[in-house]
């Protein structure tokens, strides 16, 4: 047996989860997308992650033939459809992609059909190589490369037109070989890293970009939340290089791997240099809402791959 | 037997024309491409199109593995290699792609590395239906929806990263099911259509957009030279939809098409909403250079699919 | 008898309601002015338009003569002159003008004078053709012509340079002939329709546009203020179309139709694409509050005109 | 006897010369225009002023009832019937507004339709007070009023939404009375004043903004012919406040008093501060070409008025 | 004896306060800095101007040898010494200097090193002549020259790159010489005078810009303390010049002179052009939570200078 | 003996080429300066470097007391005043610099007057360890740090508020230590380096960025000036990123060391990553021109310091 993926209602060898060269979703990004991860093999967030699939796919007016139900039911069969394929120890990454289809006219080679496919992957993969992070903080550069307005490409459209985020990496590399970008905004407001949300804390607040030229991450959404429950004042609002590095603390929010404390920002210490109390807090509350140690587990896969 | 295509130095059936949804090519939109066209079977423009091909892969710093000489033989290979699939009367559309490969985190389905993939197929289904837009002339509208300013993602930099023009030809079908999209940047200067080229004439003069915010399109520039050889004065400008609007002629230029009317613009006529005389100077004058007559190679394969 | 107009004190019969060619206000839009509507005949939110005129005569350096409370009595006066014109069930619409005059280079003709104008006429006729608007909602297009950012010309200050309006008019009427513009501003944020604001209904939050780029309209804060007595939470923010169109409900606001769904933006249906429970529980509230039912009579006005 | 105005091909006296409050033109500066002047009783470029007209009227959708020839011969009518009603040594000053009429709503009290008014009055009006500026210049003010981006309002479209030109001409007057302003644009570059286009030169060099962001006059487009006869070289480019302070010479050029000096910036002399040569040189040549000594004209009735 | 100043921890004549053409500071404004006063002798907030000039010195990389205590026990060291010269009635003006040193270029002339210099003067000096102005009001001008956002230079990190605030100066006086500049960013968004924050008053409510594109003052943030201590309600958000001009009320904050209103706005009054009631009322609070009448003080300075 | 500078006509010993922190130069980078080389210790281009200093003072309203004609003077006396300081092989550097004076509120302790100061010094200081880059080339990397656009700080105004160009400088040497930054302005156009303009070669066309928003360098226009005398074509224009990288040669001019190779950018080989053609052939041309091999002088001061 093999990790099967789910197409347009049929289960795939994995090998097969591609997409025409001719395929609208190669030539113009033109397709939306969500992942996710389990923790305990419970996909999180689930109906957040699809609702907001189904809002981008109304912004993109893409058209597809499952409705949210649907979609939902065929995440959860792809999961037992797959579950022999886990270890023990692992958790899920599960990827839904929604394509208009191949370009009308490629139609005698191809059926010009729009898709969804499903596919699910161990998370260590994504993962691997990052528990240490969890300790020492990401360092950050604020790239010359801005993210580009939700006026031009809507970011909390998550799409696949995302080469400039890939360019800012490479960008960030450059000064230091472990950093990850800091975009900025064309007013220079801080936006996201790759794939990852910002929040700096000063004094007792916890701040985060206005939700505007960033995607508006799941993750995100629920260390606000975390923020409310444990009533730790926060304000979403325009942040400037400034404020990131004249903060307490700083740290990045995503899927699979939750939060991650930042610990630099163009070489300078954030507070001094060490994980954050809001941060770690955060982070504590977090294991405890999910039952589900997540650093540890980031830990172990590491030692074993 | 049937079409195959060239990936890093082997041929592969048609279908086999496709990329991981784990490539950075899926995933980011992170490819560089272009596509030719052949008049009379000789690939139009080759070294120009390679030549920018090259540049849009050292801006975006693609890892490449074949230099202008090799990508120039496989090129030729590849035509040569299906030059049984085509009919007499075809010419050849040839689609290079340049790819960073799949993401690292993926390596254990997938083997990650750059390629380069090369296509060729009809030109007759790029151009279907096209051919009375000869002599009626396109619509278009000014969509809201902008051109992406190339400093935040660089249009001279041909790449997979276009839903938002995708989404302009949406909006432009919304209030004219023939119209196509005219974009403008964010300071009202028009750029191009999706994947064409825009030029107005007033007076005796041609102009088009400063090559900035668009594609620097080899048929834009070859129709540059025609200008220069047969001395029609033309500039490179800011030009606002005020100018379009008053324009006496309109057209666009692209690949597959070469030259194309423009005959309305928002609902209103351009000139007298006829093809104009420059337009229809150019066009012989390329009909002429090629040795190869465009309208009526469109006009036979329309009648024939 | 028939209708006569307020100018500068004296009543003159409504056919002199003109301003010369000579005039500021029609060389340079050079006027400010407001528009009210009655219920049950009596002015709604007089003071607060009155105030807003004069606010909007100081930023415009505008000349007048008359104070707050002459020009309240001038209201009534007009009012009163006209009582006889109007049906028993018409509701009044009247329309205050405050001009800097003729310009000086033409005194050999016209009396260099600023002028005050007030005029009033029966509401059904703004309002014609409009009565199925509340049930069936009013489909909108996000045009690409701009709100001119208020740095330039201050939308706050209601004055008669609105061509750009006009014109965003016509765009939207292109894709939909019942269509209204949706205007967004240099940002991309949205700022009104054509004498409209904007609301949008997301969970049990009510958001419009922060009131910077748009009129700060006397209907919208009698909104904002239903929502306050009836603990709707709302919002003043930045909102772009994303948020516009994956809304659970939105709907306009003006002084004369009140409030009015908006149930389609860009083609998509808002929400189900039906009145939303928050527009119609405002909308009661209103009619509650002012104790005159404004659909019941839009409605009436429709079948007898 | 008296003026009259010739209004949709019937004369009316010129107190006929208005518009009702509900025209479109009054509401939303919805009309174009353009004026003239005559040399020797012959107006001027009357066929370049009617082509912008004709182009304005395009650009805005305006609906007109008449053709260029209609337009031309409706002017020449005006002349003719208004003949007497000038002295020997008067110029005309011709206006002719274009409307797209009252709004539908108030179709009870007007015909809704559009009109088109030609007027013809003496030019001394327009330049009563100004024929000293021509000897000692025209001090001007860089406001922080900035000319509305023709993105959102086109100014190469001559229409009557320019009320905050008139805010403007307040912004400058209060620095000095006799100050004229100098608006720039969003990026900062200069556009024009209120109705006169602005000149540089620098060395041998006349500079001139590139016509964007202003209204392309048919005087500015004058002195270009100018210097091409004779030799005087010249640029169109971005202009900015630095340009300009530091110039050599600077002048203004409008239809109405042709060619204006001007001798400081913000309290800055230009140049020596003096009317500088090679704007002497250009009034003597446009004086040559319309055979009509426009400064003794203007200097004479000063003198009488 | 004379005033002495403290450098690098070592007492000079204050003549000595100078700083090399060759240093840094000099050439490129390359220097943080802050300016306190005391009252009755006491340092006012010194820890919160320590605090942002430590902040200033991180965000602009300024190499600084001496910590927060250090450099607070400095400033001590300095009053210390000083204490002598100074009159009984007198309050202290206290100005911290931090700079990068001289260019390693000149370092045959001069030693490369960073310096930290503390000076102290009578504060009188400041106020001189100001002390008529907290009855009358300051006149401010909205000048042309704009805000530098803080994007291209950080108006949050005090440093000597104030250029532009002194050529708004010179704009400012040219309408009015006793006018201060109120300068407003790149979106019209108003950030304060030269040296001074800008609150408005409307209703009963208080406002104050965003602290993004001015300096995040140490008298604003008192300001807004007494405004939460006094349950005086209040707002950080963007302000146009249309906020400003149609406020009841409006004033300026800064540590020299605390409070000052503002009672013109391009020569239209503020509210009714007197000193309003909450800033008469935040005025008495600030005298009293100080527990010295700064308002005595400067009128007392003035009668004696 | 020693060096000794200019002020307001007086000698002084170098040591006191110094200004007082409460200089309006000091306070607010408000002063203007130019600095020159010599060759074969003639000061180059000195009229011109004149011309613009006094054009920079007259923006910036800098009240000075000399003359063109005086300041040629002063610095010639400069010279000859300190000729015997210099060895046989030196060049001179010579600085200029303007500035309002110390601040009216510093009266009691400084005279508040303008000042001139004339400093010289080795050039040999300047060009310290550059040699090696005449043949190495110059890596630069494009900061995230942006060049202020001029409408808000003029670039065109040598002025010493120049921050962010220091800050720029740290960001690119974090990337890479040898690293020169390359600012681009709002617009992503390229403006200059810190005190170095940008030019790039392209087929046999050399650019250079349209001189805006920076500095109008003497040695960029002596460089024109070459290509015209000797037929290589140039254009001024909007140059970004991708013009830059994908160039065939690129070099920066500046005063001190003229013309030096770009060989790099962002870790990029520029054409072949060696010194261009053109770059070889215009320096061979300059050194003709002026009759003095700065390469080899450079190298020279590099074996001897």
């Amino acid at each position: 047996m093999e990790r099967r993926i789910w197409k347009n209602g049929i289960f795939l060898p994995e090998e097969e989860a591609v997409q025409s060269i001719y395929d609208s979703a190669s030539l113009y990004g033109d397709a939306c997308f969500t992942m996710l991860r389990s923790f305990n093999k419970q996909p999180f967030r689930l109906e957040a992650h699809l609702d907001r699939l189904l809002e981008n796919c109304k912004f993109t007016e893409m058209p597809i033939e499952y409705n949210f139900h649907q979609l939902k039911r065929a995440i959860w069969d792809t999961i037992f459809a797959n579950r022999f394929e886990f270890a023990d120890d692992d958790e899920y990454r599960i990827y839904i992609n929604i394509s208009r289809g191949p370009l009308p006219i490629y139609r005698d080679i191809l059926e010009v059909k729009p898709w969804v496919m499903i596919a699910i992957y161990p998370l260590r993969w994504t993962l691997r190589g990052m528990s240490r992070l969890y300790g020492d903080g990401v360092p950050t550069i604020i790239t010359s490369i801005r993210a580009i307005p939700s006026r031009f490409l809507e970011s909390k459209s998550k799409n696949h037109c995302r080469l400039s985020s890939r360019l800012a990496e490479l960008e960030a590399k450059r000064s230091d070989p472990d950093a990850w970008p800091l975009l900025t905004d064309d007013s220079g407001f801080i936006t996201e890293s790759t794939g990852a949300n910002f929040f700096s804390v000063r004094g007792t607040r916890l701040f985060t970009p206005e939700p505007r030229n960033c995607l508006r991450g799941i993750s995100r959404n629920f260390v606000l939340g975390l923020a409310r429950k444990h009533e730790i004042e926060y304000r979403e609002r325009n942040l400037e290089a400034y404020d990131a590095i004249t903060a307490a603390e700083a740290f990045f929010t995503a899927t699979p791997f939750c939060i991650l404390p930042v610990t630099k920002i163009n070489g300078q210490k954030i507070g001094d240099g060490k994980v954050g109390k809001v941060t770690m807090f955060l982070t504590e509350k977090w294991i405890e809402a999910v039952k589900c140690d997540f650093l540890e587990q980031a830990r172990r896969w590491d030692e074993h791959q």
